[in-house]
């Protein structure tokens, strides 16, 4: 018996469900979880079904295409490791959480290679058997240096995701787009939030009771693509901008694999600069 | 237009969704939110459908049911107000919570009553004009004081829920089964959990760096009903018990308040000791 | 036996510790709680002790003041209840929280008025036997309203604290500045923030996963306050603007009654627009 | 200048700051930070001060002694790298996230040792050069295994702490005893907790909405320690035991570490099965 996973969103209308759940049952394809949701500000319908049954791909895809409008988006994912590459610059603290879970076999993914732009991290990524491309960006504008890491980013053909694990250095629209929706971000994001360098030292010299962190795929407004997760500490006026950056890293690492996870099990419509999550 | 609130629960097998969205369709009902569950370890499915049409309510009832087995558990409800009856001893911060949404009219239910066993907060509830119904358990015992308070009870003709606000008396059986799933109760446990007299006492001896409380229908199991909702605060050393039981009582207030939002929507299917929540 | 709250705050220098301490053994007054912070950035000394004895409060500063330099901020206080007025718009659930705790003995403070620009919670504060007073701004400029208000707030001689428990209108620096390190704000800040009309449609829209709440003095900056409090509450694509409303609503309530609670023992110290809280 | 980390524990008596301070200043030694708590229910007094100075280490013990009773705790700390050996079973999370944190330079201790009585985390914790240790219980019994962990561990002269990262074996009181205030733990624990085989499994069951973690010191009653640290997240009834699996582990790798940082910086007392941390 196969597994697939069934991504539908379209605009909303009547009979949705029954049409959808009709052909699964025509097809004799079992339910093994399905989840619905209107966004009626929008009017727009997202359906995400695990369904288990013998049947081809190609088939089920043009049978779903057959019942669904010719506007609607259709992913159609057997369950399989996905391949995704993490960017890191200096901080370890999710490359290692990230590596930790890969060692485990708690990830389900293949990590392809780490690249940075400093090969401080690379004793710690080779002790995991992963291959680490250092591509500087010394001497280099970020045009240039960018234009580098998309070089080397393209030997790897069958790419699922980039993760920046903590990579430093801003993106431009033609990386974004080059891997649009494919990029996903963990943000020091902090309330209030704080732009620019060190932001823990900003949030201690606003003298913040809270601090946090938003995994987000990225776009290309800077920090302000479709959040994923979220979460936050508590931090007192005890608390040095070290220590906020040490409580936070925490809050950084644990937030960015959990919304890893929810992009490896294909549980996430990104609409209108939002995500919907079964 | 009516709106309908439609809880199914019953052995999984294939076809539900689609047998239950047909008949949606057929009908021309509108499907505002559905929500299913497949419990796998028990084999249950759980859906609950929020639809919007012009139909007889007997007729969808009898149409449902004959396209259902006979050993499913349906429960169509039109979204109207319901009945609750709160339950309180001496303390006033889950039903002054209460009192307040109530007012604010923020509360989806009509409170028809407040039974007691004691007046000291009589004056509280009847600034909001609800009649308070005092119990005395004085010289009486536990079956003598139950069976007057059931016999207050007996008044109300049509009463959804028992919400018990901090009520410090334990009920026997026959309290329970006579409201059967129809009694919330809000628990101030905690971790590791302590039970007996003076909880945050007990609880700030143990040195405790978290207090919680923990909201769930009573059954005959004191304490070990389905918990709906739980909820967590941090505290240290510094903090003595009368500390502690401040904060707890914020968590219990909106703990208990967030769950009989939950009861009060339809939200909630029990199903061996543990609820599904949509 | 008298109880003092003692607060100093000065540049930090050696000796500061055993200098107050031996004038407390001296005086023969027993330390109950004491706590000392050092802000080795900004080179500040904070001290809060709560001591017993018996001696003149007079005598007592004389004495401080003696062993002290010139150019320290000494706070002697009494515990007792402190006066404060609530000013509050439409919404009552800060309100509510507040005269719940008020009616219970719990809030160690007279509430001797609530001020409102409308009339529409004068039935519940009046339930309560507190004085309303509502400052209608229809037909005023900024300016003008305001004025009335001051006017109004000017009766109230021994005035401690001014709460903003969800008064939606912006003070001006003249307000400000008259009732200087007395105003308390409740501000429901997003991670990201939001600020202007509706913040809560603002967050639904961007699609957060977290919303929170923070409780501040209020300065000439909007918002940008010292921070005395901070929560959040996990939402998610599910909550409508109003579900997130409501629940934002209990992380308000709840932040501002202990942030209430910190000023109110006299908790907390304010330096370049950050608190040092004890 | 050298540093130096005083702890005091005593009954609570009048001037006992003035003194310990009168010492500092007459020594010349600068207080970077200080804190004071006195536990009124039990009458006694902690202190935990950061000093700075040029003073031998054997005249400032000599000195605090003079002043201070017989009957005193006193723990005088130079800052350093404490020794730590970690004790595993199977799983990697906890061990991974401490490696990770070692390998940044981010735990303030020499990891000297991991002890196991299986292999299966030899090939990680030798990636990080850290010797390995493994200790079979195979065809021994308790008594005969626990033996000889002990004469394993006799090799380490100076041996600091010991963090039971996850070790899934009871300890008998001689181990406990031989290691007296030097083990720290991390345990599952729920609201409401569960003892005995697959935690996890019996939380799911128990439909709890909350499952957490608890960092404490060993004792002799199993899980009973003081507590150092705590911490929960959210579930609902879609977790599986697995799902709640993998989010407590989070949960409990997080507070080990956090409960250990707490332990190396010399902040925690223990007083009546309870920690006082400054």
């Amino acid at each position: 018996m196969q597994q697939y996973r069934i991504l539908i969103d379209c605009t909303d209308k009547k009979g949705l469900v029954y049409k959808i759940s009709k052909l699964f049952f025509e097809l004799e394809l079992n339910i093994l979880s399905n989840n619905e949701f209107v966004d009626s500000d929008n009017d727009k319908f997202f359906m995400r079904s695990v369904v288990e049954g013998n049947i081809d791909e190609q088939t089920l895809k043009a049978k779903l295409n057959e019942v669904l409008d010719a506007n609607v988006n259709l992913h159609l994912v057997s369950p399989r490791k996905k391949n995704i590459v993490l960017m890191v610059t200096k901080e370890s603290h999710c490359l290692g959480d990230l590596l930790i879970r890969y060692e485990a076999g708690e990830l389900d993914a293949n990590i392809i290679g780490v690249v940075s732009n400093y090969d401080l991290l690379q004793p710690l990524v080779e002790k995991f058997s992963i291959p680490y491309f250092c591509v500087s960006h010394e001497g280099l504008d970020r045009q240039g240096h960018e234009h580098k890491v998309l070089e080397c980013l393209s030997q790897f053909k069958e790419l699922d995701y980039i993760v920046l694990a903590k990579y430093m250095r801003i993106l431009t629209p033609t990386f974004v787009q080059a891997y649009s929706d494919k990029i996903i971000n963990i943000h020091h994001s902090f309330l209030p939030s704080f732009i620019g360098a060190n932001p823990y030292k900003q949030a201690h010299e606003r003298g913040v009771k809270l601090i946090g962190a938003t995994a987000h795929f990225v776009t290309n407004d800077l920090d302000e693509g479709p959040i994923i997760s979220q979460d936050v500490i508590h931090v007192n006026h005890d608390h040095s901008w070290r220590d906020m950056q040490g409580l936070g890293r925490d809050v950084e690492k644990v937030t960015l694999s959990r919304a890893l996870k929810l992009v490896l099990e294909d549980r996430i419509f990104v609409h209108k600069n939002k995500t919907v999550i079964f």
